[in-house]
């Protein structure tokens, strides 16, 4: 298949052009390298079946180029911001990269008639809720404008699948972490204890308690859904049901890098306005599907780190 | 209170106008007059306590110029596009209208510092469904862009509130029909029977079974959500259990207008793509609040009926 991936440059995007190719796709990838890197898909450059083209989506008319110079057969949307406390200092930045980015490439779906697409959401958009999240959970309240900015591509999604006739996947992900990450919590802890290795500051009280999933784990996931799920409209929550808290994560960067630096805590439940404390996914619908996790939660994140620190 | 009414010239918009000038505000009205009209408000002009400026509210330094001269309270947007079947010829209209309006409104009250915002939004946002409707329902699938436009606002303003603390009352209309509406079943009839007294072609089955609420009664409903509902974030389904079928319209416009006229039907459940045949809200929660509509659904729709033919 021909296959356009945006944001193929990126932490995820870069994983799924991998095991695309593997599986004999032509891909084509669309990152305008704000937040994707050239050593993501350096290894692909050059390579029978892939293209990479340094373009910005929000740039409509070269977008339209790309679509008419390529038949593609499904679009991969990954493109969109992924700093979250970024995009609660100036919302411009999720309406642009998160949402404005969708719009494109649906009006380029719609214009060359482009009828499979895969688009990768968020527990964000969910909201700040103790309740179980299954794929029907509402209301949808999101308190980040990375979760709004996701929650609005979600909804013309939807109207763009039943008007024009596209069918859809979408994998709402947690955090997940892995090879080529670019922030996050484990990012944050590395560089934090690389310029000071006696002290490491944790934001809110490190209690925190997230599901982290191994990137290689969310690709697979993401191609099980698509090949075994086949409505017009498919959404799935991916993770697992393990989760790991802020301060077992600070623990394990320490231990990791070798160090014995004191951990601080600058209390209060949350690392940001914006952020969301803890939440849980109900995964009966991937499980009953045939998919789950390979890695838990914990092991996801000490292998994060590991590869992080080149081990 | 000094409060902005976005799309104040418009069929609903201009009879908010009319109530919170009643109970002595002062109000400035925002409105391109793309679909709003002088005349709803012609009757405002040059009164004390309402001002009226023609601007687009995509042009955001003229809407920040608006903002900086004047020190809102609180803004009441309704600016949007409201004629479904056109934004799903052409998704930049919902994206524009319904959705970037709203982006624009929440970025000036982000500089500006206005706290308090009323929305409104539509049972569009819930898709095409069913099952009773109430204010937590998921998932949040829309049908037709115009919805996803509602729920792509109710996102952003969901993450603003959080955010940048806002106080937020978003109530759901279902059909609203009465005085100065400007497109929708009843107005699309009376035209038809005016070109050809004899016949009456009605998009689909005639089975579509909605409500319709009195606009009299929805202001009213509006204002009594404002003035009793105290969460930071509050959100209520507007309506009323009545509903009334397209072929109960059909006859009772046929009727009002003296007429004699043959009914035919282009047969399927809906009358176009986008179109949600039937829905139900379940409306405790307002009920509870304390309000229910004075009018039914039948009574709602021969008012607004012979209000359109000057009875």
């Amino acid at each position: 298949m021909k296959i356009l991936i945006t944001g193929g440059a990126g932490f995820i995007g870069s994983h799924l052009c991998d095991s695309l190719l593997e599986l004999n796709h032509n891909i084509v990838v669309v990152d305008n390298l704000i937040l994707g890197k050239l050593e993501n898909i350096n290894h692909l450059i050059g390579t029978n079946r892939f293209r990479f083209i340094e373009e910005d989506l929000l740039n409509l008319d070269k977008l339209k180029e790309i679509f008419k110079e390529n038949s593609f057969e499904m679009v991969y949307h990954l493109a969109a911001n992924s700093d979250i406390q970024k995009g609660g200092k100036d919302p411009e930045v999720d309406y642009n990269l998160t949402f404005k980015t969708t719009f494109n490439v649906l009006q380029c779906m719609k214009e060359f008639n482009v009828k499979k697409l895969f688009f990768a959401s968020t527990s964000a958009i969910y909201g700040e809720t103790s309740e179980l999240l299954t794929e029907n959970f509402g209301p949808l309240n999101p308190v980040s404008n990375y979760g709004a900015g996701k929650l609005a591509s979600e909804a013309f999604i939807s109207a763009f699948s039943a008007t024009y006739n596209i069918q859809t996947w979408i994998t709402r992900f947690p955090n997940v972490v892995g090879e080529r990450f670019t922030h996050g919590v484990i990012y944050d802890f590395i560089h934090k204890l690389k310029s000071n290795p006696l002290e490491l500051t944790v934001l809110g009280n490190g209690e925190q308690n997230k599901p982290y999933l191994y990137v290689k784990d969310l690709i697979e996931g993401i191609l099980f859904v698509y090949n075994n799920s086949h409505e017009q409209f498919n959404v799935y929550n991916l993770g697992s049901y393990t989760r790991t808290k802020v301060k077992e994560i600070a623990q394990m960067v320490i231990d990791e890098m070798g160090l014995n630096a004191t951990i601080n805590y600058t209390g209060g439940d949350r690392g940001w306005v914006g952020d969301v404390p803890e939440f849980k996914y109900d995964l009966t619908k991937i499980n009953r599907l045939g998919w789950e996790a390979k890695t838990n939660s914990n092991d996801s994140v000490r292998i994060a780190i590991q590869k992080a620190l080149g081990e």
